[in-house]
């Protein structure tokens, strides 16, 4: 389990045991079913979670009870309410498992330390940050462009896997559209 | 100039002398008026933009012709095309001044020098980085509960100074609505 975060850190940078050692005895493990919330709403976000195998949904629920999927995240993905959990400030957004899902996770305390004590730690995050604001950057031109079939097969070119794996009402949700619009194209 | 910078920077992290010598020599400035191009479509992206003052929008056009307004950037912000920095791939989007604009920019192999050589700044980044997510989520979550009306009290409240500054057809454009949409909200 440790090795597959080991695996996904040395793509970008190469660590000594040593390194790998102390970076990993900064975080812990743990195992959710299919349905569990890894993060619920309210209430405080303590953790970054590096996810093993499985899958989640974070969610963003509006007053009226309307559900909105912020981002779909699977194995080797880092996933969490990030303003929550940079700021220590209660949920906004909840993080609920699609599969059974297995996470490594870290506290903000342990990650500052990790990142300071080990330069090449933060070049890493860094690495991770920039892409993770490309495809933020991304998402946004594609809800702004407004046009659905697009943003179905740009999904589907860049995710195959999620088309297996998601719910057809939560690919809608994501991509804001209506589940008879979804039908529509991808009949 | 490198004054601004500086007190920029020093918003997060401490600088001695030297060290703010270090990181401002790997940086130059030019001056843009309205109306001119800081990226075009379709060039390499060697910078990234430190704004000292002035008001950029970064676009996508369409094949079509039709134009998205990614973000608005402003004095104390940094922007570019970062998916073309990062990659040194051509730009995908443009930058185009909407005030006469002053920047500080940085090569990606200076990027990458004063971050490793210079761990203060790295975590100064990566904190920045950090917040460009968080602010990229609530984008995406504002164009997703696409209510017209919540989307443009968001935005009000958050940058308050950009309806002074930006003409109502670029708002519209940020916003994803049209121009007649947004004069009966702000009506």
């Amino acid at each position: 389990m440790y090795e597959t975060l080991r695996k996904h850190i040395e793509k970008q940078i190469t660590l000594t045991d040593e390194e790998f050692d102390f970076v990993q005895h900064h975080f812990k493990s743990r195992k959710y079913k299919r349905h569990q919330f890894i993060i619920q709403e309210g209430e405080m976000v303590k953790y970054s979670y590096f996810i093993i195998s499985g899958l989640t949904k974070l969610v963003y629920q509006e007053e009226s009870g309307k559900s909105h999927i912020i981002s779909f995240a699977m194995e080797d993905w880092w996933e969490s309410d990030f303003n929550a959990f940079l700021t220590q400030q209660p949920a906004s957004f909840s993080l609920e498992c699609i599969e059974d899902t297995e996470v490594l996770y870290i506290s903000l305390a342990d990650y500052k330390t990790i990142c300071s004590q080990l330069q090449k730690i933060a070049s890493f995050f860094l690495e991770k940050a920039h892409f993770g604001n490309i495809a933020a950057q991304r998402r946004i031109l594609s809800l702004l462009t407004s046009n659905a079939k697009a943003r179905y097969e740009q999904l589907l070119k860049q995710y195959p896997s999620l088309f297996q794996r998601v719910p057809k009402s939560l690919l809608a949700a994501y991509l804001g559209v209506s589940r008879e619009t979804l039908s529509r194209l991808a009949g």
